[in-house]
């Protein structure tokens, strides 16, 4: 695999990390549930997992699209490990949920899908909104859905992606509420990592966006946005779900929101600046 | 004078600038409009010219105050010369217009304040966001006062001051206009200029920082704002007139609005990236 980085191109792997440790939680079934908030400081990931006759396309839809899939890294058919996000780590195993999609449907969660793995199966791993989230967190910036215990509100909207490889549609954002100034902050310190969805796309009115209602979205839970916020959306990786629903693949795996691979790359690493 | 530079500090003064030029035009007479579009990639500076016994008191108001009040320059008592801002430099002469102030009020325009010299007058040079404005243009982001050939549209706010050497009071701000991708993109571009007011304060609903009618100024000129776009608000060096004003201070010189000094500093040594 190619680790793209922003910054350095060295990572953690050779030492045994707290990242290496919650992947083998996952591995052994000790856990099976959400990732936020585990082995705080190291970048965890989306996964998306094709057979060769789409990775290829797939592989150009990323490139095309890079607000919603920036790629971290991408394997090579067959692989299972992916030594540039980690040491220790099987792609098969160390996620605590996965889904299964056969023919351009949900074909139900596991939590291990080495008995899947097939010899043509490419591995994706794309950047999370978690990486920036601890940084918003971290220069005083409220997260509203961390504050309210919920995951976090995301939406189909109107913004059109760019069509590649067999892939195309429309994004999907997530949406945290900010009043103005805090709003302008966020849009400095998302700015510094591009590998995690980078600066918002949208800010202000969600019609503008084809966002029609903000209690009701379609993935992830509604949260309170107050009368002087402003609500602001970024490019969202579950956008690369979509496109595979919406292409209708035959087989996919990808992680299960929320449950993402935990690797060794600090978040600093992937930080302009 | 000291030059507070965001990265390099040398400058183009040694050379015969197009700044230069400019200056030289207004010295004599023969320039005594605006300055907008003038010596293009060249700073252009607010001045506000006090004696000593105003100037301690207002430079530490300029400190805690960076986003409306950005020094990039302050002269010793009665020196006419700046140094740092360029070569060929007569503070009393090489502004277009002046705006003399006495006892918390404005006493007259005129185009040379030689004869109203002292030996005790300190000059402050304060960023001016002709330099953002550029750099907003560069990168492709219509700015919409000059495609409608205005004047910015300024607004007193109800943004708090901190109050310091006897000044304070709330700031005024200038107003683009944007769609919110491009709010978003000026975000960022002007972040790279802290030293012309940098990052926007506010944008969205107008009334959240007191303004109640976009289409009221209180100085400059009115524009058109579309139903897709959002205001977006920047703190403006028109700030500091209004702080002397309200300060009733006894004696003060400033540029006219728009009639600013062009220094021999490249608005690329005054970005941060």
């Amino acid at each position: 695999m190619t680790f793209q980085s922003a910054g350095s191109s060295t990572f953690a792997s050779d030492i045994d990390t707290a990242a290496a440790a919650v992947r083998r939680q996952a591995r052994t079934g000790a856990l099976t549930g959400p990732t936020a908030g585990m082995a705080k400081g190291y970048v965890q990931v989306n996964l998306v997992i094709l057979p060769a006759r789409d990775a290829a396309g797939f592989l150009r839809f990323c490139q095309a699209n890079p607000k919603p899939c920036p790629l971290l890294a991408v394997g090579e058919p067959g692989e299972r490990s992916c030594a540039p996000l980690g040491g220790d780590l099987d792609i098969a195993t160390d996620v605590p949920e996965y889904r299964v999609y056969r023919n351009g449907a949900l074909d139900g969660t596991r939590h291990d899908v080495s008995d899947l793995w097939q010899d043509d199966l490419v591995t994706f791993a794309l950047g999370c909104s978690f990486s920036f989230e601890h940084a918003l967190s971290q220069y005083g910036l409220p997260v509203r859905h961390i504050d309210q215990g919920r995951n976090v509100p995301m939406y189909r909207t109107s913004i059109p992606l760019v069509s590649a490889g067999g892939f195309g549609g429309t994004m999907v954002v997530s949406m945290r509420p900010f009043r103005a100034a805090d709003a302008i902050r966020a849009v400095q310190i998302t700015t510094r990592f591009p590998q995690a969805h980078g600066a918002p796309v949208h800010l202000g009115d969600p019609s503008l966006i084809g966002v029609e209602q903000l209690d009701a979205p379609e993935y992830g839970d509604a949260v309170t946005v107050a009368d002087d916020e402003l609500p602001v959306f970024w490019a969202c990786g579950v956008t690369s779900q979509q496109v595979l629903l919406d292409a209708g693949v035959g087989f996919a795996i990808t992680h299960s929101p929320g449950h993402m691979l935990v690797t060794d790359i600090l978040e600093s690493q992937v930080a302009l600046l």
